[in-house]
């Protein structure tokens, strides 16, 4: 049995989601236990409840040894402002466990592996279980909990150490007190509802700050909004371009974003490579 | 006379906003005079040329002894691109003059500010020249360069040093190789067309990247777009939570934005005194 508790340390989630996500679990994976935290669905402004409520309810799965999984619920915008206090606050138990995450959980992602703190992963989140593409995406995170590999981004090679985040939540990070040590590391970056040129500025925030990476992959960029006049490079253009700049190797797309499409990234070397 | 060069290191203008300066100037201030070089009106995607013409037309103006001031005709987005590349082929004619610009420009006034090249100054910029609010920023501007302070930002008290910078702009260049040291300045910032999310995300950022200030003002903060749910604080509570978090004393608003009220802002402790 594979215990997985859920709370929401940026956005809240409606009974809905958590409904969807029940029932696929109790469907197809027996082995798995999802727990909600009554927080996930409170909200004070823009955040599931103010910073204090979405930390305490963090540290509440986090440090409970009951659980094996802390899988925060959704993205959108917040878990940045409780990431450092959580991390000085996590117990033993902590320590055990897998986080999972994407999107603006990012920045918990990476306090987490910056700290050493049980295993960070990148995958889809609760919120998407009420549409098929979502449902596909979360199958990955749950047969990946339970062993089976075959949903993770198919680049990784058990080799070099990965880490995978959304742009401008990286781009935020670097230079923080929550920024790992990604020297070495395949960095993947996606990025949903950006103009082209908020993109190439974020690259280049990246290329003036990031350490000596193995390399960079590319995931999706969706939703782009369309600007007063073509931006004139492409996506990958942009990409490229930057790590010309920086000296960082292009390693090519990812499969990870804001898609049913998005794989599982196991931070750092923990994850065989995917086998299909 | 002061012979001031103009040129587009980001986005272009039109030749009617060229127009309507060179009307501003030749009605109003006998004694400055201003040259458009051509670049200004060139488009390539989303820049006003490709880098290379952008840097090229940066150094003719800044590099000619025949000029006192480069005057940057537009933000929009690019001018970080070029920014080291035109630092670092600056010569001896470049160091004794005054570069004028904000929003996007900011970028190239930081690297200026950085290397100690000339003197960097927040200011309005001829794109504005078409509209009566855009004249009355502008005027401050060429005020200022005839020598009548009465446009500074009204809180600068010439004993501490000060700079002045869009919030994304800022967020952008801080830890990279165009930052300048801030230590013991009053930085202002200010903002447009971003969400109060985006907002919040910036200042902690700069948060937990800037150094030791004398202080923060919150310039204005405009066009913030509507979101599905209201943020639940405003852009001061904000600019004070995170100033508080990091410890940087929170001074106030200041005069600045993108905003016929755009107060100038010479950078480092260039500026006696506004006086009216």
């Amino acid at each position: 049995m594979t215990n997985i508790a859920i709370c929401a340390p940026a956005t809240p989630i409606t009974r809905e989601q958590q409904a969807a996500l029940e029932e696929l679990v109790s469907a197809e994976f027996p082995g798995h236990r999802v727990t909600f935290h009554d927080q996930c669905f409170e909200r004070a402004g823009h955040f599931a409840g103010d910073d204090l409520r979405r930390l305490t309810a963090l540290l509440d799965c986090a440090n409970d040894p009951a659980f094996d999984v802390v899988w925060f619920a959704k993205g959108g915008y917040g878990s940045n402002r409780i990431a450092e206090a959580a991390v000085a606050q996590m117990n033993a138990a902590a320590r055990a466990k897998t986080f999972v995450g994407f999107s603006d959980c990012g920045y918990l992602l990476a306090a987490l592996y910056r700290a050493g703190i049980g295993q960070s992963v990148h995958g889809s989140m609760p919120v998407s279980a009420r549409s098929e593409g979502g449902r596909e995406a979360i199958r990955r995170v749950l047969k990946w909990l339970g062993g089976d590999t075959s949903g993770v981004e198919p680049s990784l090679d058990g080799t070099t150490p990965a880490a995978a985040f959304n742009l401008i939540t990286l781009a935020m990070i670097a230079g923080t007190p929550l920024m790992p040590d990604l020297t070495g590391h395949v960095v993947m970056v996606e990025e949903v509802a950006e103009h082209l040129y908020a993109i190439d500025r974020m690259f280049f925030h990246l290329a003036g700050t990031l350490p000596r990476l193995a390399g960079l992959r590319l995931g999706s960029v969706t939703d782009v909004p369309e600007n007063y006049v073509e931006f004139g490079q492409s996506e990958e253009d942009i990409a490229r371009f930057w790590c010309d700049r920086a000296g960082i190797p292009y390693l090519g797309r990812a499969l990870i974003g804001h898609t049913s499409a998005n794989r599982v990234v196991p931070f750092g070397l923990a994850s065989p490579p995917s086998r299909t």
